[in-house]
């Protein structure tokens, strides 16, 4: 039999991660008590100043953890094992590029303006994932949880990542040197890559210009990556099937913008990630880790104290 | 070396399924010297007074062969292997019921009324099909077709059929006989069964109580399973999430009808199976039933010409 571990929540106690904790092989305690300590706030003030010397390791909310080390809150316990949030929101990222990518190719953004049965017409109009190859830029997290998604649906994909080193379910790996190629030999693009300078306007005109009139681009990572106006272009002339962008450049997209009007491109305000999904995804990933701590296993979304990240 | 057997097209030469012959081990050649014969017309009177009697196997084009047994045609040669379409376009229906509930649960319909950045608004209403239960009404081929989709977005199944036997990846089988009591206990229902009178209004009032009001009713199998004045009522008092509906009853769904301009409904007009997808899905069925011909396996949708179907 395996002993449960004591864990103790902070700053609130809350039923989701208790339940998450209780998943994973561990029992709720107080802090005193408690080996490790799953902690839900943002506000690096209310963490405890002191830690009690049986904690061993800190389990964090956010993905990106920069206002931890701003705080100084990691520096003090450097011997603790501590994990962030990393990776644990890309499935739900990465099921809304899915959700826009289908409801393009299914036509649905003009079935849904349509108040007339008009079979013929949306005959023409609906197509399929089957048989679709599919550009994924940026290979990351939320690339790679897109893979399984698309090849359920019997499309395959080209992933596009800095390293050219092997993506998982992915037909091809193309380094993202070479991405401008990509464009001519795919019929639908997601963007899920870091925003740098070297990949602002990634989907620019030039590239917009090898897509088909069928060709959907998805954008679920930063606005920048595509030029806003030469998508406007592309939808205005039909040269493409239309856009689903969850970040847009400006963002918010002021009133009044041509996209939220034009009748292929699908706009969410940026909330692929909402709070009421990211509670949950954050309790699965406490679960799992949990589960790994009990069973002496390594931790996923590791931080290095020393490092800084 | 596996020897490739010789194939004949009819009525008319056709590039996509001389490919799918080919792909499955075959080479075309003129009816006079062929084993096979791939019949891509549904005009019953083109169909060859007389088969040489070098064929072996008739590969006809459509699911329902109700019109070729009327015609007379496939008694006429009971010796030969007689195939259908059958099951070949279940993949189009079920990424279409598929796109139709994950862009409900995504509040695509919603986002593509806004004309305004409205994201706190939105972080309340889109969802994820992550952890979410989906009973699928009527497990054949679209049902069974839609579970590995689901499953890739992290949904669990449940499936309704009228044995009770197991369906590969759901989680539980109800028999139709209990399929009331899967309202109460799932996120949202997908109709995928065949037209009886056992199962029209299979979705009425009671049904729709017993769901939730994030939870989405697909419809892809036939209008008259689903009441369509219920669902009216319930997305009026916003008792469900939505409907998304490639079948109506009545059908064509009429000009002026609620259901057209009700925000949280999805009406495609009976086009999940286009005929441009149709005809992609009709040479992978060729293939893989040319492959198994050459293979000497048992091929898909064998035809019983005793029975009549």
């Amino acid at each position: 039999m395996t002993t449960s571990i004591p864990i103790a929540l902070g700053p609130e106690p809350d039923e989701l991660l208790a339940d998450a904790v209780a998943r994973g092989g561990g029992r709720i305690v107080d802090l005193a008590e408690a080996e490790a300590l799953v902690w839900a706030g943002d506000d690096t003030t209310r963490f405890p100043g002191e830690l009690p010397a049986s904690i061993r390791w800190v389990q964090l909310h956010s993905a990106g953890v920069e206002h931890w080390f701003d705080a100084g809150v990691i520096q003090r316990h450097p011997d603790l094992l501590w994990t962030s949030a990393a990776g644990a929101f890309s499935a739900s990222v990465a099921e809304h590029a899915f959700a826009l990518l289908l409801a393009g190719v299914r036509a649905l953004p003009e079935h849904l303006a349509a108040t007339t049965w008009r079979q013929k017409e949306f005959f023409d109009k609906v197509g399929t994932l089957r048989g679709a190859r599919v550009a994924i830029i940026g290979a990351g997290g939320i690339g790679r949880t897109m893979i399984p998604m698309l090849t359920a649906v019997g499309a395959t994909v080209i992933a596009v990542n800095r390293s050219g080193r092997e993506v998982p379910g992915a037909d091809e790996v193309v380094t993202a040197d070479r991405v401008d190629e990509v464009f001519g030999r795919v019929d639908h693009v997601v963007i899920a890559a870091p925003s740098t300078s070297d990949t602002q306007h990634l989907v620019g005109a030039p590239q917009l210009a090898k897509l088909g009139p069928r060709s959907w681009v998805i954008n679920v990572a930063r606005g920048p990556l595509v030029d806003t106006d030469a998508v406007v272009d592309a939808l205005r002339d039909n040269r493409i099937g239309g856009v689903g962008l969850d970040v847009t450049d400006p963002e918010p997209l002021p009133d009044g913008h041509p996209l939220w009007t034009l009748p292929n491109a699908i706009i969410t305000p940026h909330d692929s990630n909402p709070p009421s999904v990211r509670l949950s995804a954050f309790a699965d990933h406490v679960a799992e880790n949990v589960r790994r701590f009990v069973a002496g296993e390594e931790l996923a979304a590791r931080i290095d104290p020393a490092a800084g990240y």
